[in-house]
């Protein structure tokens, strides 16, 4: 069984569904029914106005967020180990224009203000150093871990007195919600986030991502940047239908909810082996090669992560019957 | 009934099929089995090695061949009614980093060697002048003509000769090799083209179209810069299979054939009328205000092109049946 | 005698004394005393308020310049002919990060409201096609003609309704003033003008031009791309104290006084043969091949221009006397 | 007296001369007598054909060797502390259209091959991580340590193992060189260099550096980015003049051997009070804000460096009685 990447995972029913439902003559690009009811459905889901794009990867989403709150000559404060720094194949340089990711450090990729202090306050304020005009946060992080409100509004408090724009990274927003359990305006805008790339994808999409402006004067631009970095598909009611799928009815929370539940299985059985607390749906866990080996023997597929740790990564489609032996076979390790 | 564009038309049913087969768990990105066939399904197609990648959009093919055939600081010559030059809102300066177009003229968007030399003779060989370094031909062009074997060849000599790469924007390839009845390549690869748009999205596909390198070593940058463009889809199996679908059955010459018939059966019944020969599936034929808004008033939609002229694009879905009764109203003007 | 480029000449004494007069120990980059006298020096000039920055050649004021004025997704119109669209190797589009050229058409070189409209008017207000943010005027243009404060007024009027930026290309501004014999606020700032490339290298300057904003605020953000354009001198009081060397003393008008009375002293000799107006130190004229080679076999050496057409610069530092056998001999042709 | 920075010190006389002989009609751009004799200096010094650029800036300079090195998708290797990673606005990022630097880290800013593999060897070889394309080092480095050449060919020997490129920032060269004592040859192409920016400003020059290739290929391309960055300026003369002046006399030496003996001067006084030792013409020495306080009260201006640290720079125009009296303070605290 794999638990190598919920990328791996099969596309959720109402969503191919919601394909089929779509397949009929419509205006191209953004001018159909599908994609004019996207600013609502998502204004309804974070209590507040907000505009949404249909964008078709996380990378995409990403990318054009921070090219919406950092100009070329500018810098965006990111964790090291962030997605947008380690894994995005210098896309938020492409898009950017060159603009720099400053990096910061702390336990479990996460960010604090005083992580985010500790990169900006030694830059001097002149034209020889690049200035900081952005944060980015990955929520849940790459290791996992889901934001609290406070965590948020901390670092929104911190972008707000330094004038800097604030992204959120939602690759698995989904199931960040489900741990934390708050609405979803608490981690985002009431919390100071300008811009959301929301996560479908690994969460039973198939291949729409929405980017959501809280500040939606941000928004317009942003349409001439994604048709110009050649993201406006000819046919895009089929990445909104999928948005609205996933959205309104609830279906992305349900999802994020079983692959957690199914992480919260492992995390259990790996007691003391958990690298972080499993409040995603990702597990990271100590195991040296040869317990590794014997895990794959078994038929488990999984990467291996650092020296000595490997990741299993649940997903949407993973009932906990099947995931169960997994969790056996660690607890027995 | 609607004439305004083939964006606007629904997907085809081998398409949607191929979705719904591929809806298994597999390996993420271009690693699945679907993504590893392309290469082989599009070297039996045009009957040489070639290298074929899945990117959503026709102007992210176009931009990432222009990419691999120009640097930055080089020239395209195109012709100046040319979806890269007029429609695609900046995408090829935005993936090339810059690089200039250099537009060229002749009657129905086609190119010739005269009309290439024209722009590019005069270009003095030092740093003060942008260089040539490649040219973009669209088969079937923006006014729905499509080039011979030898037209292409006579501008594939012209390149060869002067160093330069020749890309083929074949959003409506298939159009183009409806009408023109050659072996796919004899107007490619065989006629000097090094890349080619191959469009799937306008002839009934969802969300891919293939760019196909004639030239190999072209490939392995390009997936760079295909990630960084943010194009590489977490689930990529469903854009392959949209295209295997599409060619390993010849569904993609079936449809262009239809949309094809419906064009013939206007442009027939327009007589006169008509600006350009209808080769592929866009007709283009002279209207006054008054004619146009009688065919409207008949339930008939499509945009206004000159003045004086309007456009008609038929597609894959659209039955003869369906198509006669505007033949008919346009042959009463 | 050379009558190559305006390049090719010397530089005048008062430059060549300020260097030695520079030649001291000051502050670095901008910090200096020269440099913080420039806004007072141009302000002065101009009789509004201004922000002035040196840099180091024509290409680089004019790339600041559009840069300010234009996003990377917009598109600048210019003349054709411009030396921005035609000469500067793609450095606008380097800059700007791909921001398109719109060429404009008009007899020599000059920019006029229809012929701008004729250019923006038919660009459709969508995504698909690049809007135009900025239009380029050169003064003097590429053909020698001075602009009157009338004919940038009306430019500059269709900029302000249209919302678009104006950026005057001045490299022979001093040569323009000269035939012109207005205030220079008259052909800038109180016609529109935003941001102003005044030349001084081909006036007698060594290495620094200064770029004018008359919009002070958009000074501050190119101070950033000043330097990350690799433009930020060690030792910038050099090119400082050049500029206000030409400025303080009327040293500027006084050379480009020089250099079109040279080139009105051609003109008279030219007669017929004259192509454009003479109002600044370039004159073009008809002459064969078989003429621009006796002229040759007197010593006299120019560039070919278009076909059975010659170009002569004439510069600050050819006295009239030097002149007159190159404007007898055209006389006897 | 000012121990600030090298970059406010004053022309040298040599510089300034040639500026005055260069001040006559020649060829525009880089057409000029003076700088066609540039290959040739350049190429007899190093004892191995080369080719060589002026430009104006060392940031210039840097960029366009980077450029020539890694296409914007890679990376380049190097120290956190180095001027193009802190220092340049972002030039870099801007040059290379957002290559990535990948920051290594090592005691005085100075590179080893276990930092650089440190940096390299983690990356996995797939499209989603930046690939490393290129290796920079600054010598002498940021802290004022000199390269020996074996360091240098440790260095080269990896670059060339992975197929690197190698850049070697020489804004201090000449210092470096006055320290080691050795060939330039030695330190750069023998060492497996393939680019050098050769900084003459810091040590004398007024607006001229050298960009040295030692692989002659690289430079063809080089010239059309250089116009292309707005730096071919038009009366080159002036730059090469430069160049030639300080070069053909080993002028470039004589005036690094005073500063760095002015350096030595102020090493010897500071004793252990030395952060690095002083190898070319930079001190770093441990001051606390009172210390530092009472040298300032003394006439002697300096940067505040790291906290508790300041530093002093000397330069080519110091004698060293002018210098002995801060050695005196210093010895004194």
């Amino acid at each position: 069984m794999r638990f190598f990447s919920d990328n791996a995972a099969a596309v959720c029913p109402p969503v191919l569904q919601a394909l089929v439902d779509a397949n009929t003559l419509d205006t191209a690009y953004d001018g159909d029914a599908w994609s004019q009811r996207l600013d609502g459905a998502f204004s309804d889901l974070f209590g507040t106005q907000v505009r949404a794009l249909w964008v078709p990867t996380g990378t995409a989403a990403n990318c054009l967020a921070l090219t919406a709150l950092c100009p070329p000559h500018g810098g965006i404060v990111c964790h090291r180990d962030a997605h947008i720094n380690c894994d995005e194949g210098g896309a938020p340089e492409f898009y950017t224009h060159g603009a720099k990711l400053l990096a910061a450090t702390g336990p479990g990729a996460k960010l604090t203000p005083d992580a985010i202090r500790a990169v900006i306050d030694p830059i001097r304020h002149d034209v020889h150093q690049v200035q900081p005009h952005a944060i980015s946060i990955t929520n849940a992080t790459e290791y996992g871990l889901a934001y609290t409100p406070d965590e948020v509004a901390a670092i929104g408090d911190l972008a707000k007195a330094r004038k800097l724009g604030l992204h959120m990274d939602g690759a698995r927003f989904a199931n960040a919600m489900a741990h934390c359990g708050c609405h979803p305006g608490d981690v985002t805008w009431r919390a100071g986030v300008d811009a959301l790339s929301f996560g479908f994808v690994k969460n039973g999409g198939m291949s729409a991502e929405a980017l959501v402006f809280f500040r939606p004067d941000l928004a317009d631009v942003t349409l001439y940047r994604r048709k110009r970095a050649g993201l406006l598909f000819s046919k895009g009611r089929y990445l909104a239908a999928q948005l609205l799928a996933m959205v309104e009815n609830d279906v992305w929370l349900a999802n994020a909810r079983a692959a957690n539940a199914g992480a919260r299985l492992l995390a259990e059985a790996a007691g003391d082996r958990l690298v972080h607390p499993a409040q995603a749906n990702e597990v990271f866990l100590k195991a040296n090669p040869q317990e590794a080996e014997a895990l794959r023997a078994l038929g488990f597929d999984f990467y291996d992560w650092a020296e000595g740790e490997i990741r299993l990564v649940t997903s949407w489609d993973q009932a906990e019957e099947a995931i169960r032996p997994l969790a056996q076979a660690i607890a027995a390790l």
